[in-house]
């Protein structure tokens, strides 16, 4: 049901020839009120595509009628004339759509460094609109796939109202937001300010600790549109854990399709002094190559996990260091522990837990395995 | 020649039966003086293997007669068994040669989290005591090997003075020293102080500029030991530049023996404002696993270089970036520079320039491809 899942939305999606391939290729997400309240999330690369200015850009009043997001192509590092074609891609969905330019987000996701075909993209937006409707989501879900090998939805119901949402990324997936687009809907009748402190919250516990292989994109794009059309005001707390919600299943969504990944690797950082040390903790273990490539070969080896957390700032003592691979206590007091013969690895999820012994806080990362298919992936052709 | 090129040095390398595999896994470096003048630089990992811990206590008072180095085992997370194992074989080695323990360092690499095998380890120490010699120094490298396939060594000699020494590390290559032992003699006249400054200095701009892989070891090692045996003092400058072409030749070394790599990468990043804006801006090239699969690729990847420089905070803007790789700039201004089927990537070195057009400044960063190998070598056993 994807973004269409709440009411006051309709969605389409299509190929329009920007992929060689013939795949589907332009979504197009419109809110059709009452309310247009909006707020966003985009990566924290220093170097950004041009849809991620647009949309910062738009995004300053709170305000979205429309998403349009193509696959295909990121439109990242192409210069002024990528920045004129988001414009003119905003420009021609407002024109079909009957409203201005500044009311459209555009979203792009594909190989950087190269200009859009926009003689396809523009005859895109047109067909896309001709396609609006209230059962849309999944085919806009397909549409924003690149190396994805499923369309990935989420969608949480509760008294009356809704919220559910759309994502893609498979790749270059690491903190500050992973190659992800994604698009939430809600039919609750929340505003702007609303919008942006639950989508806050939710992607600083879900998406942002998502590591797939430590590589930060310059597309990164979340969204999240109200329509209001169910009339009602949900509580802020509850609204924001269905937001949460909703984002935690993408997410875990992504890391079960990253790139060759064979391993889902739960990264659970336990007793640390704070949740800042437990986040960092957590995200040296899930960028460690070494000990990505162990889990990959279901060797339990804890040693690799030491050195990864040796190298951060975090408040430990290393003889007080605690590992355990899928509950099996491999290291204790920061030297061998429980035989590591009982730990058992075969299965596709893997949960490291780390126990800092420095205080009460704790964080999960999750992360994948390294991988000759992930290398495969990524060297035998330009992505 | 190894460490035994300076005079005042007799080396020895043997096969202890630490390695199942029966390959020499021990050695031994003896100072004979005059002079017994030392310094150290160790790994910025908080985890610390027993060894590092022991030799950083050692080097206090600037002096060492011998080294005993092990290879088969790192004696790194081995609890308070594993100092008491790197005491006994300072303490052994002491015996044997008629020196204080306190003048034996000691230096460990293999797997993390094993206790080393005393019953070997020991009379090890005895058997090569009993081989030492001036042309030991070939011996003594090939001892240290672990997943290197080849032994590394390197010699300058200068005007009636010589620098030399040994090194071993394949993987676990990274900033803050790789996984490396390293041990440097002279035959120069120079005291601790002396050492220490030509050290340091050395290892910043060489050993702690190589990362094959991201990862920072528990064991880094590099040792300088002066006899003062030729009976010279050479200038400052003269002796800092010597210790610092050997470091570079070994470094080099280093990058092209690294586990599974099928590129050497030379990142040169220039024009910064800082020289620690070149290092951060350098080393997150080298980090970035996706970047390293184009590399093994032979695909001239730009974008994954911008996407890579900003995630730094690095002084540039994004639209005055510019890149080449092999010469050619495939990038300029932030977007698509010449003809990216210009490069040719043939060949085993390859050279990524990074201008960030905000200064003068510049650093050199190693580091190497991320191959099918690779992940083979690190997931299919322990190491």
């Amino acid at each position: 049901m994807s973004v269409t899942a709440a009411k006051g939305f309709t969605a389409a999606g299509i190929a329009a020839g920007i992929k060689q391939n013939g795949n589907p290729d332009l979504a197009l997400v419109v809110n059709t009120g009452p309310r247009r309240a909006a707020a966003g999330v985009f990566t924290s690369n220093r170097v950004k595509a041009a849809p991620v200015l647009w949309s910062q850009q738009v995004l300053a009043d709170g305000e979205l009628t429309a998403v349009v997001l193509n696959s295909g192509g990121a439109n990242a590092c192409t210069g002024p004339q990528g920045f004129q074609d988001t414009h003119a891609t905003a420009e021609k969905a407002a024109e079909v759509l009957g409203i201005g330019a500044g009311e459209v987000a555009v979203a792009s996701t594909g190989l950087i460094g190269l200009l859009l075909p926009m003689d396809k993209l523009l005859p895109g937006v047109e067909a896309a609109a001709a396609e609006l409707s209230e059962h849309g989501g999944e085919k806009a879900a397909i549409a924003i796939k690149t190396t994805d090998t499923v369309h990935k939805t989420a969608v949480v119901t509760k008294d009356g109202w809704t919220v559910g949402g759309m994502a893609k990324g498979a790749g270059m997936l690491a903190p500050g937001l992973a190659t992800m687009l994604v698009v939430l809907t809600t039919d609750a009748d929340v505003d702007a300010k609303g919008l942006d402190s639950a989508l806050r919250t939710a992607t600083r516990l879900t998406f942002d600790r998502v590591d797939s292989d430590g590589c930060m994109s310059t597309n990164d794009t979340v969204l999240l549109l109200a329509s209001g059309a169910a009339g009602v005001t949900p509580a802020q707390d509850e609204f924001a854990e269905a937001v949460r919600t909703v984002c935690d299943d993408l997410a875990r969504q992504l890391i079960g399709d990253a790139e060759g990944a064979s391993k889902d690797i739960r990264i659970e950082v336990i007793n640390a002094a704070t949740e800042d040390d437990a986040v960092e903790v957590g995200r040296s273990i899930a960028r460690n190559n070494l000990l990505k490539c162990a889990i990959h070969g279901e060797d339990p080896n804890w040693g690799r996990v030491l050195s990864a957390i040796g190298t951060t700032s975090a408040a430990f003592e290393p003889d007080e260091l605690n590992v355990a691979i899928n509950g099996v206590w491999v290291c204790k007091n920061g030297s061998v522990g429980e035989d590591r013969d009982l730990v058992d690895m075969r299965y596709r999820e893997v949960t490291i837990t780390a126990d800092l012994a420095a205080g009460t806080e704790s964080a999960v990362i999750w992360a994948n395995d390294l991988t000759a298919d992930y290398v495969h992936e990524n060297s035998a052709y330009s992505s």
